[in-house]
């Protein structure tokens, strides 16, 4: 059963900036590269009904995939140093599709 | 630039009523055929960290699309006679993908 883990979140830096970049970029390269991590999105969150505006998504084969992700070392990592003091506010969701799709 | 647009929700219903089913594949059958609305899903949002139980996701070419199906009579009708009623909660959110991906 496929699993798309998803977290919608906004930074402490501002718009634009080289600090927001950067952020973005290590986050690619650390959790993308981890086994078990497939289809590593960045996108914008562009609705004005959040003001949540970066969006990451992946997806996972099964629930030991997604387990295997969260305690990896690069995870555990990356959480502890880039997201805790970077990330200003977020919501995770993680969607089963009825019907196939994403 | 394609948008994805969604929304997480709770219904009214019992989980796993009629009621539900049938507000699901209402849903499916009035918004999905509405034109430029492409890879309509239905799914299950499965994180306890949110109390928002279901998705749907749509995808449009374009701003002119998305502006085209929200004045749509099909989805006008079924905000005012469907998704007021039925919906206990709900959060928006549209997303344009940095490098691809759903």
């Amino acid at each position: 059963m496929a699993i798309q883990h998803t977290v919608v979140f906004r930074l402490v830096h501002e718009p634009g900036s080289h600090e927001e970049s950067a952020f973005l970029a290590t986050a690619r390269d650390v959790l993308a590269s981890i086994p078990g991590v497939e289809d590593f999105t960045v996108s914008r969150q562009i609705s004005p009904k959040s003001d949540l505006v970066w969006q990451f998504s992946m997806s996972f084969a099964d629930q030991s995939g997604y387990d295997a992700y969260n305690s990896h070392p690069g995870h555990v990592g990356f959480v502890e140093s880039r997201w805790v003091p970077e990330v200003a506010s977020f919501q995770e969701y993680d969607f089963v599709g009825l019907d196939g799709g994403c």
